[in-house]
């Protein structure tokens, strides 16, 4: 096994220079060079890295904390290991295809590291946030927290199933959902909805898609959803609450998962869940409570499971759905210098679906 | 088997004739006679019943719909069976000792009666609420419901198990702490706390039980909690916040049993919790809502469960535990005739710990 | 709602009069009248049974204890409610679909009747062999055990489910598999195994079939199998548990399922399975173990499972995958006085595919 | 912090130097320097170390393959880190009292390291076996894979817990026994099976341990096992089947831990659960087969599941229920240089209780 491949000494990579400055197009970008890697790291030559509502929010500022800048942004790419820091061990070779996720590196001996739930380890790294991340030709990533992409995936597609694929999947095992129960998914059109609808199916779930408009029921109804209800059908929330109910048995679904924030999604969603049903959170909004009143809450026994992108292990399997050709994620391919013009439209509201930058 | 006891004509019951008004001591209230019990029903000889808040509730009308009355109040009862209805098909046999909860029946055939959450049966009758209850020396039960009570419990140490420690014992599994985590329960050493404790400790979990004051203190210590937290040693809900986090390996306890409403027991619960930490609600209060803001609840991938009174296997299990000696209910013990007086200095806010009430 | 419809005095019954005695078609047999239903009884209008390898054993008393006779053989029938016995407090209405399974009746108040697993019930009932079963026109069975059938549901295509279909979609869910998993099932293209085979991929399993043939492998295939594998293009069990591993990344199954006997399926079961794999067994053959030698099966951690036909919520489970198109079982219709030559045909391994007959 | 303390150049080891020949006490074994550690080791200096069955088979050559020597044996030991490899990114520090295992070390990234099952990575190292051991006063170890000894354990106590006690505990939780199961421990006063009945007891499950003879019945009645049963007050194995249920509800335990290999102690335990049971297996021995015929075994739908060493996440909550005192390993101390003669004890059926050697 080689240990490198022939590496540049400069690339391009988009840097944002400060709360909302123009992003800096640098491709004098050094690149860190093989014999420069530490132990347990890796270079990846990226080769697409989606663009999340995410990164939009770290440009912006809008972050519960500063930033540190300069910093290149950016946290769901797809590319090749390029090189492997000299005395790492691991089972990644040169040439192999990896992911790099919004968790850049956890500290691998926690309790939440050694049960399956890394992302939530008190050491964990964050690309594109608190250290360099996708929006760049070339970086450095942890060798141990990197994931392989089977073969047979396009890495346009692998890039936004990276952060928004892992997202739902990981919630929709939060959902607790067995096969055959009903599953609501509020916002079943959008970024993260549209591959949980896909995930939901794969896994034998019976799916009502609640979005807006006859566009994203064509989308909704091609993938095979059981139900599509329309929001703009009902003139109040509680008659779209019973019709939920009405099609689930009478006494509405097993679980929901609300990817969407408008229109009060979550209060619907306790609402019209049966006794024992449980609501995973995936969707963020600013200034965004859950809110459930204790008697009906519970009387009805619910739960109520928040759900934080994923684990190495939900990654993995994420992919694994889009290599055996369960799950399409629906990208849109630009070039990766044009990622403030992305992120300006995606704050305009003029992005439907996922973007996917190119890097090269 | 014989299928009856000797039986009176009538006995005393405690009748709700209107809301908040005087509660009619009938001595001369008519008993069902055995050969007048349907296929399928028991009669009970009462000896204990607890006095819970919610019989409190139910006599002062508040309650989310009306009550019928007149009504015979009271939903947690031990007793024994004198006869059973012609044709029931059952392992109880007369001179057995049962005990009434709050749901009085159910289906036995849809899908929460088959798998263990019978207390969500839609059909689900309600001792004490929506029928006669146990506030009599007979009463009338449905033999498929009644919880048999094993050898060597006392009745009065069976009474309040069969409401208040089914309840605990049913939201401590929701909380799914596993053997060694750290629970954090609210309102300690109330009706329900002090039963949460004790089942609690009987699992191997660890122990930080919080409320307030130096008697309360004692019981909890007593008891063998790891931690006993008073809320009036501290400044602000802040600083209570850090204090639970520093005993719990400095982020938190896994679990949280919310048995309080006061000092915005559940808001802070939720921010005392560890990352994927499940917070199990069964403390109720009007006018009381749950509130999470999305960001932390997602970031700490936390859960949120509302538990409700327990099914009959949880009832068995409940009562398990009192019959090894593992948990002990505090009783104090009063005449059936006093229930009144009772309820009264509980709306005062004059009672600690459970009244049970002798029936005979 | 009518308690019941027209029903007639006699109808016609298959009944065993003895081992291994020629089948009497009594075509005068004493069909149950509506008003001698007891309280708690249905009398259904078969339309379907299926014919089980199970119904064939009892015929020729190869049961490990005497069966008593005579006897209406058969236990998994499809049909009508036309009479429920007064007072039967049941959701249950005449003209409804319904079906009858091996369990026919079970206590409802035992801990594997409240939790799940009502077919361990220590009372069960079981048709066809303790009590009278489905090889008839007419039979009388319990309202809280029969299972609904869901509309759009051929009843010639419910029957098997009722047995077979529980069987096996019990026996999966014993597997632990999840997702994405890969599970072995040897004896794909049989009864339980063409079942087996749909059930595993309608919940996103990945799904290696073990069969012999062309016939076999084009039925597999058909499904849509991950992988078929011909057990007749090796030439040792050592080298099909390597093929098996092969595929499933090179480690083996996380699980297998057993619904074949022949050619040490439990054995080479055990040794391809991944560490910490787990064994769902089903299938029965007089005289067979299942082995284990204790250092590779701690080493590897394997578990292995046996699974008893299924609960009432497996059955309604069951059905309902066949209700959604899911799962198709593969039959073949036949008269209900053919029943001696299908059981003849069957035990001289006549029979492909599952024979079901036509009642009237 | 420190990187590291003060390190002699040479120290004692104890050597196999081949399968049976003596064992070589060398006191100028030489020490890794904390300059010649890598990245991801400490240097470990033993206090205590256990011996256990396994080294005795090591030591005489009864293992599936052979093993490399020289080698320095032993596998559980507890001491202090002493020397940190330069960058190694550890939350460990130099003075901290940490454990070795059986498992020396894993891959950190495959689908068992990162799901709580790392004991079955198949790049797993193993102490004592594959790698040098604890019988010496030094050892390397990897950073990420040492258990840290929480306070309060003193060292003596926690070297068995660290093969014994997580051996037991994990087995404990193969069992899914539910707080108030009942659980019968074959081989209760054992090595492992002392250590199973105080685990056991310390999460609320109720206990029947059988073993043989007075001394036996005392140290698990010391420890409050709910029944113990004497092998030896019974004529057959049938009598004991018998009377292990009729304790158990008269239908049998929950679940069965079998520590014990002697008089068909895994046949017996498949016989005396009651239906839907569990067998834990970690007993080893030569030649021993688990068997289960298939009809009552699927009929009572059993499950049976071997139970190897433990996780990282296992290590640290065995050790957690010793340091608050509610497991302890009941140890002998002897000195290191005497590890021969305690093999030898072993070998010849004269060692009762777990030995532990001291280091210095």
């Amino acid at each position: 096994m080689p240990l490198s491949a022939e590496v540049p000494a400069h690339a391009l990579a988009c840097v944002y220079e400060g709360v909302g400055l123009p992003i800096k197009l640098d491709d004098k970008h050094p690149v860190t060079q093989p014999q420069d890697l530490k132990q347990g790291e890796v270079l990846v030559k990226l080769e697409y890295t989606g663009v999340c509502h995410t990164d939009l929010h770290i440009w912006k500022g809008d972050t519960p904390f500063p930033v540190p800048m300069p910093l290149v942004g950016g946290h769901e790419g797809a590319g090749h290991v390029v090189a492997i820091g000299e005395g790492t061990d691991t089972a990644l070779s040169v040439g192999q295809a990896v992911g790099v996720k919004w968790i850049a590196d956890t500290c691998s001996t926690c309790s939440y590291c050694m049960n399956g739930a890394d992302q939530h380890c008190a050491k964990a790294g964050v690309s594109g946030m608190l250290q360099d991340g996708t929006f760049a030709q070339y970086m450095v990533a942890a060798a141990r927290y990197v994931t392989p992409i089977p073969d047979g995936i396009p890495l346009e597609l692998a890039a936004p199933v990276l952060c928004a694929g892992v997202t739902t999947w990981s919630a929709l095992k939060r959902t607790n959902a067995k096969p055959g129960d009903w599953l609501a998914i509020s916002g079943a059109s959008g970024g993260l909805g549209h591959l949980a609808v896909q995930y939901a199916l794969a896994i034998g779930l019976r799916v009502v898609a609640i979005d807006g408009g006859d566009d994203k029921r064509k989308l909704c109804e091609g993938y095979g959803v059981d139900h599509f209800v329309d929001f703009r059908d009902y003139k109040s929330g509680a008659e779209l609450i019973d019709a939920v109910k009405a099609i689930c048995d009478g006494i509405g679904p097993h679980a929901a998962l609300v990817c969407a924030t408008g229109g009060n999604a979550y209060g619907q969603a306790i609402e019209f869940l049966r006794a024992r049903g449980t609501l995973a959170a995936v969707a963020l909004a600013a200034n965004t409570k859950i809110e459930a009143e204790v008697f009906s809450f519970i009387g009805k026994g619910l739960t109520v499971a928040g759900s934080y992108v994923g684990s190495r292990q939900d990654a993995i399997e994420a992919l694994s759905f889009v290599a055996r050709g369960k799950v399409r994620p629906n990208v849109q391919v630009e070039a990766l210098k044009d990622v403030q013009s992305v992120l300006e439209r995606m704050d305009r509201g003029q992005i439907s679906g996922r973007i996917v930058l190119k890097c090269h």
